[in-house]
């Protein structure tokens, strides 16, 4: 019954079935009854608790905000679960654009459809899914071709189709909210555009899985997707954050034979171990630069390295730390403030230096399938989780992440 | 019966048939007969011309040298023609290396095996031969892996096994000359090691296939090896120089259906449409940075960018040329003055930033392929070569290059 009603739902919805009035869902003829069967919320502005982020470098306001019903395309998801990332501190504390604020951040999310706007097809209220910080339209050259994930209608795009900064369905009191990343997280409720929504397994805990909305599947994809880490090669990842282990469990995956786990933090060790790590450098441990002591341990340098840290001089490290011939490093590590560099000689030896977005995953297509991987424990989540709060700690859980910690919270923001 | 004495003579001097006396050719029991059916000079030292460079920032001057005959492994080479190459200069102008002095210069010549050394079983006198900046010694896991050209017994390696810049065998006024690139070029006899050294068709001009021992095959390779440049695709070359004009032939043997020529001297612009160049972009005649420019005329950035000046800042232009997701962009030129630098997105958004080094050709398999390609007409020569004058004259060839007045001037160095 419920299932014949989701289906009826989405025909009512599909674009052509639809009568045109219908498209907008506060029209006083809105076919009420239908969606009280899903949602009693559906069409309707919710009130609903959110972490706003009101200027940086102050904590986060658990405040009561309005969320809009979606419009075209749109999704409105109930947000079950969200992790905090190391690029939320960013927005908050380093990045100084101060343009970027009211909003409300958060981008690694789990969360059921609550109700979707007119044209949306794909997804029904009920549905499981994940956000998206960059979408898959499937239709612009980005998206067609093989090489990239770097779909050109996502939020960032010039000409947005998806969820831009300022077109967020948040207000709270009387103030419009900057949506964060075309996901903003850290509230019950967020629109997205369809295209940057994948739809996962019914059967995944959404307390788990949220991970894969950005650290996990970023650190694996950035070895196996961007670095291509070959089977019997030595890897070097920097920075033991969410995203560098996943980056070692990645190296693992893909058959590296040593993986050697660089953080200035020893408390990392540990569970740098878990994930794979074969080795354990503290740059802090040396009176020399740790490209050399890398080079000393492996015969000239690592196969593959990848910086997770967000920090120009450890990527120029992770560079320097590379096999000559053929070392690749890539960067997956943050910053818009400064730029990275290297002598030439660096390059011209025959490294490579790359860059990971997302793991370098197709977004829609790679995110259900690393669901379906943690559920056939092909890959390990939970290992990731240290702290589980709540949505009104969030800035607990902010405050752990910046002093190293955690390596993540795990926060519960609506009831399931 | 000629090629029966030269097999006899190489047969005389593989390690296992030749008394050891006889690894020194000024024994005084040398077998000077078998010797003189070849070179009546082998065994000797050759008294020569070359020009040499005494300290930076000065001409080069000519002077009689001594070439001391070649030890194992090693062949003496009467230089027929050469190039001067950019990296000549920079060496004698840019590098500030005061410790690189006395030198002779010169990397990309062509010539005639004088005299081999013991154990050289490969190069017998007469041979026609391109001596090689980079080795290939077939031996080392870097010539064992088909993913480099970097072997590790080069002259430039930690424990040079060839003909490292104090190994010279040359000698001026009583002073040792240092060896330039493993080859030095710019003198009428230079002794090189075995593992540098390419033999070639017999039916090489000279004077022509010099350009093979660097420009040429740095141009060239650097698009077809390195950026790997791809049917129908958009590429842009900063430089017209004889090596960014060997990328323009490099991109069109490839199949780029647009290949933009960037260079600040609109002269260069001419020769660039002989090689395959559809379009021109001078950076003086806009107001705007270049990659905006090249972003705009390709919507939205190249497939592949070359950069083959040697300046920091245009590397950075070609990098930001190419277009986000898959571009690629070569380091080609070279400077070892100044650190390259980038903001991290642009690597993040899907770029890859390489190098290359003499194109990625193993020197000793790709040098006679490419000579055969020239033979066949596949491979353009004649028309890099702007000038041709004599060794003497080669402080005016220095200063055409560095006005920008010249693409190659080929240098005759000793008569045929
Ligand atoms: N490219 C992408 O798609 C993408 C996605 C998510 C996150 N990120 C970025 O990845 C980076 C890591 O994110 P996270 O959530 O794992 O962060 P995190 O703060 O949990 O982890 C960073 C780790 O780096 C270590 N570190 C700091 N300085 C170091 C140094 N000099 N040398 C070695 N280790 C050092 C810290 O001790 C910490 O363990 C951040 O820059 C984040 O913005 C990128
Ligand atoms: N990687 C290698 O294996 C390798 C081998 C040989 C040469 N090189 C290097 O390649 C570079 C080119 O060598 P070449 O012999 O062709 O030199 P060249 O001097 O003949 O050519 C350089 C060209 O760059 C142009 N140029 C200068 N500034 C420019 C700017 N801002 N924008 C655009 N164009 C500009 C000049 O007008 C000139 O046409 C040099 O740096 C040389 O050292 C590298
Ligand atoms: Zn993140
Ligand atoms: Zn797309
Ligand atoms: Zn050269
Ligand atoms: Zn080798």
């Amino acid at each position: 019954m419920q299932q014949y009603l989701n289906l009826k739902f989405s025909a009512l919805h599909s674009p052509i079935l639809q009568p045109s009035f219908l498209n907008s869902p506060t029209h006083p003829s809105f076919p009420t009854l239908i969606f009280a069967a899903k949602m009693a919320t559906a069409g309707k502005v919710i009130k609903c608790k959110a972490a706003v982020a009101w200027e940086p470098n102050k904590p986060l306001v658990i405040e009561e905000i309005e969320v809009a019903p979606p419009q075209a395309n749109e999704i409105r998801i109930k947000i079950v679960a969200t992790g905090v990332c190391h690029t939320d501190l960013y927005h908050l504390f380093e990045g100084m654009h101060k343009d970027g604020f009211p909003a409300v951040l958060g981008h690694e999310g789990a969360g059921i459809v609550e109700s979707v706007g007119p044209g949306v097809t794909e997804f029904q209220p009920g549905d499981k899914v994940i956000p998206l910080f960059i979408s898959q339209c499937k239709e612009c050259r980005f998206c067609k071709s093989p090489k990239t994930n770097q779909c050109e209608n996502g939020w960032a795009a010039d000409n947005a189709a998806a969820m831009a900064a300022a077109e967020s369905r948040f207000t709270c009191k009387g103030k419009k909210l900057l949506h964060f990343m075309g996901t903003s997280t850290f509230s019950q409720y967020t629109v997205v555009h369809q295209m940057a929504v994948a739809k996962i397994d019914p059967a995944a805990p959404l307390d788990k899985v949220c991970l894969l909305g950005c650290g996990v599947c970023t650190g694996y994809g950035a070895a196996v997707n961007t670095a291509k880490v070959e089977p019997g090669s030595t890897c070097a990842v920097f920075g033991m954050g969410a995203v560098g282990l996943a980056a070692v469990m990645g190296c693992k995956a893909a058959g590296a034979k040593k993986i050697i786990a660089v953080d200035i933090n020893p408390e990392k060790f540990e569970k740098a171990k878990v994930f794979g790590a074969t080795d354990f450098v503290n740059p802090k441990d040396h009176n020399k630069p740790i490209s050399e002591v890398l080079s000393e341990m492996t015969n000239g340098g690592v196969d593959f390295s990848l910086e997770c840290v967000g920090n120009v001089a450890v990527m120029r490290s992770a560079l320097e730390s590379s096999i000559k011939g053929w070392g690749v490093s890539v960067l997956v590590g943050w910053t818009d403030m400064y730029d990275f560099s290297a002598r030439p000689i660096q390059l011209i030896a025959g490294r490579t230096w790359k860059g990971s977005l997302f793991g370098g995953f197709k977004s829609k297509d790679g995110v259900p399938e690393m669901v379906t991987a943690y559920l056939n424990k092909k890959v390990k989540l939970d290992e990731f989780i240290t702290h589980n709060m709540t949505l009104d700690q969030v800035n607990d859980a902010i405050e752990l992440m910046k002093h190293g910690k955690c390596i993540r919270t795990v926060l519960s923001v609506s009831p399931q």
